[in-house]
């Protein structure tokens, strides 16, 4: 039988489990009637739902609420962000060139409104950072006659968990006149982000990965100053950046998970614990496991792992019969299973594909114990020769 | 005190409180941990659900699944759709300019992907009708040389609940080898809409209006061949069409709703003996009273009036205060008040503005008595010498 609860559920950066706290927000958002714009009690009270969300969000990555602009999630922030038409104060601005990281989301490397053309790959290293050189030689190639250089780069891998160094970045867009846009997806709730410390300009944030509803994100922006050409037009809402009447339900589970998210970012280290129990798990298991980005900084929830002989497909749905659920590759592309992208990017040796396990402050170290007796009956099975030599 | 809950919600044409099926089967969907594109038995889950709701808004307008395609709402379908370029099988389409008619939701005015100067706004009738000789005159004046003629058109208005000719301008339309985009929002679940017939050739609806959650609508197409160019790109949800993860409970919601629509549809006409009840009330009290929009086929659950020497705002404050929700003009806009554009282009004499009344089945003809005893009092302050005349 298909059920929506798994006894062990490791695919968190695809998707995390609905706070209790964001639940409950929702449950109160679906009882106001009315529509946020209505100037009734009844749209104030809507309204009010959307500005105290508003509050939550900025407060996590510290900054003012009117810097917030709610989107239906990460994807459509993405496809607002990359456009060659921004406004600066009153006056247009023109970026001639999109810059993005080979292992960033799909939805970063679409490259929103720019033209194929004008999108540049910047490569990453074996270890999956962004290589700094090849930024740095891009943008002082720039030819800013055209216009301005954009830049996009993922804060935290969704596969391997490897954390860029962002402030580093930030810097060197900065130095080559550029303007650099965050997809802090992965990072938001699982380190600290204080975006009025000098680690770029727009961000990118998802409620679903901090345990809010899936069905709403935001373009966060650092400065008054400068905003993308809205990519959606209507009623005016979000002061003018974002039309369409506000998923209010969606938006109040945002805020409350974001609440939740600031209030237990301290502890989110304590991951790494479990993390590494899984990573013994595997290494004793099957010890020529390769363990992707493990030479530097990652999340502590995120893990991703390659078994020569073994393939990540097949491993993924015998994980899956015993009702732990985990991801080879990342979860969207709608169930398309194809050699993951960041793999590729880093120079990976991996035909197998690989396993990520990702989890929460709530996965217990228990889980790590069910994981590594199916992980050894896998690989038993498809490499018995080795396991016979083992023993 | 502000509350979400008014004693007398009269405004469903700007949000239509959740149905109690809507909520059930969002409550079902928010226990499903998952992604909708992960494999494992937790991602199916959750798109087993995307896809139950996906044929139940199919039924409702009497398409094949396969024709929706989920947005997070009306205005972003209306940004989807409104573009000059599109895919013809594997051929690029493209459309040189877009036809509204002035009468249109400002996310359909606001011309999507299309330049400005590119769009054409068509005049409506005193009653608000579509000018059929202007749409006419002008498809037959359309230089096909730089592209087709994209005409948008809402099917019933917002704000007066007129109901266009729907399939007498997709016939215009196709005579002139145009494409026809209907805004159905206010048209779903209060006539029969059934799109194989002639009515069309893309569809915006919208979850919220029909007793669904904020924050879900759709695109819906006519045919397998002809789509827009993606407005948001990412992981390849919605066959390509739509990236980004599904908003799954806003879906849920949508689907049951939509449901609900179609059980109901048949009964829906029994609001228009409330709405003559509201009518019959305003005239009594102010027999100078406009009802606009009153001379042409009407929803059931709509109306727009005008009291000589009532100032519409004024008045919406006096019924909020009394606990009755009604709005002056349409919802969105953040709350901004100005003259409605609705009422301009029908050249209507209304400078006090109007109030719109609009529900749903649920609300029973005792509603009527409330708002004629508050109207009586506004009426009263608003006109004392009136009312000591009619005395």
């Amino acid at each position: 039988m298909v059920t929506g609860r798994q006894a062990i559920y490791l695919d968190y950066n695809a998707s995390a489990p609905l706070l209790d706290e964001a639940r409950a927000a929702m449950l109160a958002a679906l009882d106001i009637d009315a529509n946020p714009s209505s100037v009734h009690q009844a749209g104030r009270a809507a309204k009010a739902i959307v500005q105290k969300a508003r509050r939550s969000v900025a407060a996590l990555v510290n900054t003012k609420p009117d810097h917030v602009v709610f989107t239906s999630g990460a994807t459509e922030a993405a496809a607002t962000l990359l456009t060659p038409h921004y406004s600066f104060g009153r006056s247009p601005l023109v970026f001639s060139k999109l810059y993005v990281c080979a292992a960033d989301h799909p939805c970063v490397l679409a490259g929103g409104r720019f033209a194929p053309e004008n999108v540049v790959r910047l490569p990453v290293t074996g270890s999956g950072l962004l290589d700094l050189d090849a930024l740095e030689k891009a943008l002082a190639g720039h030819d800013k006659g055209a216009g301005l250089p954009l830049v996009a780069v993922h804060w935290a891998n969704n596969e391997t968990g490897v954390i860029q160094p962002i402030r580093d970045i930030a810097a060197l867009v900065k130095k080559q006149g550029g303007v650099l846009v965050v997809d802090a997806v992965q990072a938001l709730g699982r380190i600290p982000i204080d975006i009025s410390n000098g680690c770029g300009d727009f961000f990118i944030l998802s409620s679903h990965k901090i345990g809010g509803p899936k069905g709403a994100g935001t373009v966060v922006a650092h400065s008054d100053l400068m905003m993308p050409m809205p990519l959606i037009s209507g009623g005016g809402q979000e002061r003018g950046h974002r039309g369409g009447t506000e998923a209010v339900a969606n938006i109040a589970g945002f805020g409350a998970a974001a609440e939740a998210a600031l209030h237990n970012l301290a502890r989110f280290g304590e991951c790494a614990a479990v993390r590494d129990a899984f990573e013994s798990a595997i290494l004793d298991v099957a010890p020529d496991a390769v363990i992707h980005g493990c030479d530097v900084e990652r999340l502590a929830n995120t893990l991703f792992f390659t078994i020569p002989g073994v393939k990540a497909e097949t491993a993924q749905i015998a994980f899956d019969l015993a009702g732990i659920a985990v991801s080879s590759g990342s979860a969207c592309s709608s169930g398309k299973v194809g050699k993951s992208h960041v793999l590729t990017a880093m120079g990976a040796k991996a035909e197998e594909g690989a396993i990520r396990v990702s989890f929460g402050l709530e996965t217990g170290i228990s889980a790590t114990d069910r994981f590594r007796a199916e992980l050894e009956k896998i690989v038993a099975r498809a490499r018995p020769k080795n396991r016979l030599e083992k023993a």
